[in-house]
């Protein structure tokens, strides 16, 4: 097992990362606040782990809620339904939320966390490559709005995170990749010989390989610590992360959440990102075709739907968080490994990106 | 014009309080983040004042949304319109919300911008006495779940608060002894020399002289400033700005969110609380005898509904946001002027109070 330090004063935590923390599960959990806990996780998982972590939970006042699986139950009503469990149940402020599952159970669960009684605790045990490199390192949480994703949440961060790397054993195929945009993203944005170390072990970490994994688990939260703790609120820095972000939101919103997943379309944002990064003179063709290589040996898209027009990227991207009073701003990259935000940019450029990267398809 | 300052470090903020303000909003904002300012009122404050501050915000990209009035309405649905107004008008980050008119406003709305985009900037603009002296201090927010008052929310810091008292004018009888109820509890809870100031002045107080008024919000959300910023997050003294709300919790729960209010069945729950300090021998019978002169001389019931059994009270006080792992925790006065917490005294004696102050109706 590893153990990474995620240093943020009074609120820091650390991350376990190895193979068969949910058997340790009780050594590993830090002093609780009280005895009450919730366990949120959703009907792919709770047959897989649900009873592994409650057993885990001995000796606590442990229950559990499952919740449907998929994106598009990332909404303010299901938000409600967990606090109606916690409300039917008596959970006090001194209550624990477990969330057990991947990136949507995290980002509920912890928005859940932030807002019942206005701030209890959280768990994270994430269960997919993207939340166990991402989602679960940082504490953003929140839910969708049929206008925006991620429009509503709140910086929450967990009190302690467990990944076992057993769980990627019965994920599907297509999550395995979408959880590798984020890691390929790592190395793209800060350390390109970490994407160099992707391009040599691309194989091995698309097979499964324990260790492969393991290290590139490792890695990316690092950085994402690193870059976290340089900038909690999201002031500057931090919004690096979202490197094909604003693109891929913009997929996600107009395909409907749920049918492209959420690390697929980061994959072709990415592509976008590097596309126009090149036509800004930022970084060479060859960046571009090289990072279009290791997305696609991800097994990750490389552009977006072939019936999306640029109007309505456009249309969509204008809602991003990122956004100054209404002006798009974009994670592009001033070299391999190195990002920049900027919303100062040719935005006829942006529309050839937006055109080349659809039609291409 | 007063101001007072909330320290809390890089989230403080000053209070203006005086007549005329609202004339005068341009000088009185701070620099913000955005020119984007969403104003937040209802229809009963909108044909009052909404004019004279859209003119105040002149020269920024202001516009209102108006939702209608009453506790039952602060819900996560009306929630959900605040964030589908500000998706729809394309508010970023950098965008201020604008809290104009009482409580529920200011809860709801400060729990939209700590919500939007993981937390936006909000001014309170309080529009009635209660939410002069109480809720737009200390940064709570929040909207009432079906299963309880006030569970789900936030702490959020204003960035400015500023109380006209010329607002007051237009305040209804029963509201102007709600907030009341909220003033004598400051004095009950940390400044006996307040208290007997209220009982010298609450005839003027009642009768709406403008000196009077100024003096006793000052004087509250003094008392209330200094409580917030020893304790900002609720750990531990914060706690006794709930005298009288556990009990009052339980009627306006009962009840149906918006048929007592706030103040009214916080009014009623000083009473109780004062009883049970009594039976418990904190402080003398005449103790409880006095709060009760002085809450009944302030217009508010001193006894909760005629039709509420103790175990509807039980029922509902156990879901307390103030309870550890299920147990009743009560603000109590260990004397006149001085408050404290605990769970540790003898249930039959809370139910003796909770027969007493329902029959007596």
């Amino acid at each position: 097992m590893e153990t990474l330090g995620v240093e943020l004063g009074e609120r820091s935590y650390p991350i376990y990362i190895g193979s068969g923390l949910l058997d340790q599960l009780g050594e590993l959990l830090p002093s609780l606040s009280g005895k009450q806990v919730l366990v949120v996780t959703n009907t792919t998982i709770a047959p897989l782990y649900l009873d592994k972590v409650m057993a885990g939970l001995q000796g606590l006042q442990a229950s559990s809620l499952i919740l449907p699986d998929g994106e598009q139950y990332k909404t303010l009503d299901t938000l409600d339904r967990i606090f109606t469990a916690l409300l039917e149940r008596r959970h006090s402020r001194t209550t624990t939320l477990v969330a057990l599952g991947g990136g949507v159970i995290g980002d509920i669960t912890g928005f859940a966390a932030a807002a019942y009684q206005r701030g209890v605790d959280f768990i994270q045990i994430p269960t997919t490559l993207l939340s166990q490199v991402d989602s679960s390192v940082g504490g953003k949480t929140g839910v969708n709005h049929p206008l925006g994703k991620n429009m509503i949440g709140a910086f929450h961060q967990p009190r302690v995170v467990i990944a076992d790397t057993d769980t990627l054993n019965t994920l599907p195929e297509r999550e395995l990749s979408a959880g590798l945009a984020e890691v390929i993203k790592y190395g793209l944005i800060r350390d390109e010989a970490f994407l160099g170390w992707i391009e040599d072990h691309i194989k091995e970490l698309v097979a499964r390989d324990p260790a492969a994994l393991t290290y590139a688990i490792r890695r990316s939260c690092e950085i994402k610590a690193e870059v976290v703790a340089a900038d909690e609120r999201e002031g500057g820095l931090r919004a690096i992360l979202n490197l094909g972000h604003t693109f891929g939101h913009a997929i996600e919103a107009a395909q409907g959440y749920g049918q492209w997943l959420h690390g697929e379309a980061v994959g072709a944002g990415m592509v976008m990102a590097l596309d126009l990064s090149a036509r800004l003179g930022f970084v060479a063709p060859q960046a571009v075709a090289r990072g279009r290589e290791i997305i696609a040996a991800a097994g990750l898209p490389v552009s977006g739907p072939a019936d999306m027009t640029v109007a309505t990227y456009l249309e969509k991207m204008a809602v991003d968080k990122k956004n100054v009073d209404a002006r798009i701003r974009l994670v592009l990259l001033k070299s391999v490994g190195e990002a920049m935000i900027t919303a100062d940019f040719d935005q006829s450029l942006l529309r050839e990106t937006l055109h080349e990267c659809t039609t291409q398809a």
